[in-house]
């Protein structure tokens, strides 16, 4: 699968370079030529890297890293999104006490109304990115939850899958109305991560228990 | 730990009966009488039922289990609450298409507003009463998080003492106020068990990986 990362930071390295040693080609776009080819100089495998326009052209899959900028400033022109699947992994800043405002409107859905010929998911919005750094393995092995949102069933499966080629559990959450509820976890996780345990390797997962009538280790019966 | 269980319901009488099974004095509450000792009469160790005054009267921990409601209007006098610890477990009505209003205000912060002298706990939200039939084996295998909000830190302490008892693992969520974020995640996870997955045993957790520096697994290195 051809992915562009648009704003190749923290996230968007971390992410594209695991992408990319599991088999994806990838290109790593920055505000300048020069930042996008430092980062795609990390990878051991071919990559590619330039500037967020080339990235948005390259990619029919684009991770948006760039938190809370319309893509109509970052890009010479918004064309180019066109139908195109654009993951939305971003958050709230985090205000004083951890005192966040009443989720009104996703990010991911402010997004989507600024690129609406774009199928915009909403993913990998609550864990930090020490996390990747387990990625592949032996991050399987703790079945963390990627939560993915959006009104574009095909877009939402692809994006699934891209969660899972690195290690993560993906979570079908529906509609990209529902980012509202996934948003809300990506506030509630950082609370714990920076405010609460201090520890980036904290994460958040939803897990579908044996039922009572299944129990093989002695559990009480219903 | 004397408990009183104010509506004996899914969750009260479920809740109550495991903190019996653990050596707890556990009475439960009723809109009558009869209805507080039916629940009593299912516990096979000495329990006792009666009116929700009764259980509020009985208690040094009430859970309450009644949502949305002013405890003025279910208690003759609500000066027995005094100091107190009240647990609310209580999530939102389900709107239609899980369109959930943004949170203002937690239900625990209205509670707490409404009983100005109760120390209010937020616990207990974020999982189905079908959870408790796994209590507290093989519940602790599966490290369920039961977050923790409350502005009283040794009612904080109390109540997470009592959700380790049973087998959850419990989370500090710090102060009252963060139930906004708590029960925003009961949102979710009532989105996920009804709206999704509709399968009751469908649990939310935090856990905290051990860093890349610590693998064992052959894990990549940071």
């Amino acid at each position: 699968m051809k992915i562009g990362i648009l704003g190749s930071g923290n996230m968007g390295s971390s992410l594209g370079l695991l992408w990319a040693e599991q088999g994806h080609e990838v290109f790593f776009g920055g505000r300048t030529t020069e930042k996008g080819r430092a980062v795609a100089a990390l990878a051991e495998q071919g990559t590619q890297g330039g500037t967020n326009d080339e990235a948005a052209r390259f990619g029919d899959v684009l991770l948006y890293t760039i938190r809370g900028i319309n893509p109509a400033e970052v890009l010479t022109s918004v064309e180019v999104l066109s139908g195109k699947i654009i993951i939305d992994c971003n958050n709230f800043e985090i205000p004083e006490g951890f005192a966040y405002a009443p989720i009104e409107l996703s990010l991911a859905e402010k997004l989507a109304s600024q690129v609406p010929n774009a199928r915009v998911v909403k993913a990998f919005n609550t864990m930090a990115q020490e996390v990747f750094e387990l990625a592949p393995s032996p991050l399987k092995d703790y079945q963390v939850s990627v939560f993915v949102c959006a009104d574009d069933a095909q877009a939402r499966q692809t994006v699934m899958k891209l969660a899972e080629d690195i290690g993560f559990t993906a979570v079908d959450c529906g509609e990209l109305r529902h980012s509202r509820l996934v948003e809300g976890l990506g506030n509630f996780i950082r609370f714990m991560i920076i405010g609460q345990l201090q520890n980036p390797y904290t994460t958040l997962s939803i897990d579908v228990l044996p039922a009572a009538s299944e129990q093989r280790l002695g559990g009480r019966q219903p």
